[in-house]
């Protein structure tokens, strides 16, 4: 941590920023400039925070050295984590692609889609059964009855299943059913459920946040990874600035610092972070060849007549064009997609 | 509901969009442009969402005309909501002034607090218990024991507290203690949460998300309205934007645009939305002048020890001098600072 | 500066970044930490660019110290600059009301504007004579005919006259008409454009640009500067965020934060940070209430029929209203609105 | 146009609506609605303005329907724009590699990076001559003398020259020596300038403001493009976000919603969009993933000698290892690097 001290700073001032820099247990390093002096404070730190220097006076600013967080950084783990979900491997040279409904809406809606995706070329399948909506006027989910159409789709197909977990309530109904526990945006920081998928042993999809930044989003894995649950995979969504042509606008920036900051894997969801069937497939082509380890995507066999996200879905036609074109990319990129070691056991 | 369909629409698209307009209990009204059709869905209609329609074949945008949210709307209720906290009126002609540290860190720290933000014309007292933060290794909070140390400055001090609820677990215990409920900026699309806060009847301040738009800001009062709690107070708290120089950017435009949208009261707190004690008086005085019923400050009797934002808290003396600010500028507005109608009981 | 080095950054990459730091007269300070080493680059310093260390090996990142503008800094000049324009002092005491249309359209519109606000109690009149318009087929502006109305508006009224620059060869003919040059958002880094601003003797307006950061605004003031001209006003007109219910976002926190960092005057232009007439009184209150130097306000004598930014102009009889809420804000604040001293020479 | 009236608006009201449509010699078609009424202005218009609409008594909002370009659309001019630059073309099949230092600083660094891109494979050169910096204390470039610098490069390596062009005194100078003006970020909105180069008959590359939305891009284009210049080149150059881990965000949506909206090349600067060299190549490959026509990017023979925007440039190997990267998506993409028909006349 570095405390620059204000140009007319005095003796005093200087020391006090010192002493409080040793009740830190740190070494304080003096530099006296022309203009100002700088303090520096070396040692074993395990606070980010520098609220308590930066309310001294004297004080100009104090800016932190190392990065806020330790278990996900590449600094401390300079490979790759890889680690299967069931039946194959997250963040290695294989690409995943999971692919559903925002909402699952009914069994027939569910059990279809998941034949068309995994026929598509998927190998994972998603599906939301608790809906977060901006109107309380909207459909809100299946619940527990929705988490058994999935889990049968997944006895059918032999993909995994992911879904949104909304709350700490949910999370011993959901431990019996899902494979991946998503988190979505807006629970980014929801601090007691991360804290509390970390005790898991299930993989987590932690979105990033509508306008979180991307040392915030390591800073939530962080909680998941301090519980022993080193299963985290990063997921950029699109984040909310000044553009309205699109939904969000995709950081694809976010892939490539993500993977030199972070050993964790990391995907796209081009589906949100567009908001337009239309544009999908583009960005899950470009997700793929800044180096992404999969994407997400939303498929509805009728988006006319989803209950929602509609707009952002794709048909599961264009969904399979769409693999074609991801596959052809990530062979360019010297990867796979990856394949699924399990038969699929009814038919459609 | 506008329905604007593609220059080149063909008869059978318009066919289909006017049959979903009716499947929706709505009216169409069309009409032929130069460069296209236009289809106006008229009638009574419960649903905000525009998914239904963008999706249909033909269509190039869907523009809603009504506001989305109706029980907070100043449309339906012209006159202003005005409801009392416990010793006095919100939302009228009376100025609320909250204050009090971020977190209850000892009994003493907020005794101390609350009785010189009373005598220096405060009105209400804050003080978190369970704080969220951004990593994982920082203090978390006093919990019930916090609690108990803010019954005991209410009953010293008169004034109501208001309190931060961050998951529905605390309810049940936080029902016991708190005058005002408290959502927080990560929670204002907690929709859990604000339906479970609707059931009760007790004030809630709900806070404006990082990044949500003022629609949004209204859409998650709608939460709360819904379920019969009519007590809901809106805060704005800063924005993200791209400037750095301040922790947030103070949106204070929000403050006129909510008051002409909405008949809910409408506060400031230049504390978040400044992140520099500094700029705290400056804003305040901005907030009243700028029609805002009220606002939540920060104080700490020693920010260099508060156990988190101490940049941004205020000590009691700069608080003082802030509240006499306040007061003239209310008094140019044609308002007052509410008084407490009850006694202090005991002294520091 | 400070030159902070990856963890496992070699001698030899050490060597180099001291040895940069020497060839740029710098002395350097260096510190061992725990887990980095971290070069403090100390002495005279005239470039504000931190390239040349960011591109070296072992670097992780470069830190400035000391602010990039100087000329400007309220740390050079502690003192409030204050400079007359034609007939009253800005930066001092004495707050400043500049108002009038956003296009001269007319002889009459413009006579009509400036006796109508010079009653009200503005005390500088503006106009734009060449519009920069984001669509080609939209009104440009009347040019040097536009400029000779002005004139005879100050002749008439006695206020100074402030108008737009918008290109460097416009500057002759402009300088025999205006008092003070208004450099537009879009113009703020025409680097070339403002150092021929330097060059005169004439008051700047200096607009903030649409997304440019208040360390940007205080650099291109420097170049003005940089020139001799030390005339300058700076001027918060709204910045760009994702917030679409008002024109602009209102940075209101940047008065405060201008104010403390700049000896220059600060004033606050609430028609383009808000963009509907409605909420032009409050934020102008808010400007004044947090401790601008001034307002810059669009009034028109017929809103519905102006050929620009009707929707934001005040009608006559409102910008009066106006003006004496900001007046009574003004005397809470100890200051007040800076009375011309020169008389009415012809009715309207 | 649509016009929405508030719920309570009064006959008077909507008859001034009408009358004013008429008065713009347009059709008015009345809607009555449930809550409103809405008058759907029908007709040739050539005013993208709704100003005069949106400030008569009883209007709540109005609301475009047409796009307010014309010349630069796709639905007018549904075939992609192919034109020739020296020597191959753009827009069509083909992808354009335009890459160059930042600045020209020497004929030794022009003509050595230019002999490096082209063997690597760029088939345009670019290279600042007049550089707009933030601070008045930096490089501010070689002007004509590097002018004759790049007709060398261009003369010796086959290559065409992108050149920025940064006020309108500059016009007749440059025209001598340039292939394809580049008009930067700051100066998407200085129409007097755009308004000039759609005078003449030589490319043009646009490139995004900061924060400019897309449609203000392609309002700025029909300036160009209004002026019988239909030789306009789009270029996406990243926007300013809340994310500040990179120096922009690069808005990679905005290349297939260009390519939707407009016949125009687009092309992208992985260089500005990011400002780390260690994320051009990923960026690089992703807009041609996207589906963007070319990429224009930043290479220096020693970064850390760079007069600017050493931090982003990449070294000429790097360069190399990049093209033959974004040549492998092309193909995926089913096309190609466009060919130099003109060979190398000396060597470096």
């Amino acid at each position: 941590m570095l405390i620059i001290m204000k140009p007319n700073s005095t003796p005093q001032q200087i020391e006090a920023v010192v002493n409080t820099v040793k009740a830190h247990k740190l070494t304080p390093h003096i530099t006296h400039g022309v203009e100002t002096t700088i303090i520096a404070a070396v040692g074993e730190f395990h606070t980010p925070s520098t609220d308590p220097f930066e309310v001294l006076d004297g004080v100009e600013s104090v800016k932190r050295i190392s990065q806020p967080f330790k278990l996900g950084s590449r600094q401390v783990h300079p490979e790759n984590s890889v680690f299967p979900i069931d039946g194959f491997n997250v963040g290695g040279n294989d690409i995943v692609v999971i692919a559903g409904p925002c909402a699952v809406e009914s069994k027939s809606q569910i059990l279809e889609t998941a034949h068309a995706v995994r026929e598509a070329g998927a190998n994972a399948l998603r599906g939301g059964v608790f809906k977060p909506r901006t109107s309380p006027y909207a459909f809100q989910g299946l619940g527990e009855e929705g988490l058994e159409y999935l889990a049968e789709a997944r006895e059918q197909t032999g993909m995994p299943i992911v879904v949104e977990i909304m709350s700490q309530v949910q999370l011993d109904l959901m431990l019996k059913y899902v494979d991946v526990f998503q988190v979505g945006a807006r629970n980014m920081q929801n601090f007691n459920l991360l804290r509390m998928l970390g005790e898991t042993r299930k993989s987590v999809l932690l979105k990033r946040g509508l306008s979180a930044t991307i040392e915030e989003l390591l800073m939530s894995a962080e909680y998941i990874l301090a519980g022993g649950n080193k299963q985290v995979i990063l997921c950029e969504r699109g984040i909310r600035t000044f553009e309205t042509s699109t939904r969000n606008t995709t950081d694809i920036n976010a892939i490539p610092v993500l993977k030199n900051l972070t050993h964790l894997p990391v995907i796209l969801d081009p589906s949100h972070a567009t908001g337009h069937a239309d544009y999908v497939a583009p960005i899950a082509r470009a997700g793929i060849a800044a180096g992404a380890d999969g994407i997400i995507v939303e498929v509805h066999p009728d988006p006319a007549k989803a209950a929602s996200d509609g707009k952002q879905s794709l048909k599961p036609e264009k969904f399979a064009e769409m693999v074609k074109q991801v596959k052809a990319i990530a062979e360019v990129m010297g990867r796979r997609i990856a394949p699924i070691n399990k038969p699929v056991t009814a038919g459609w």
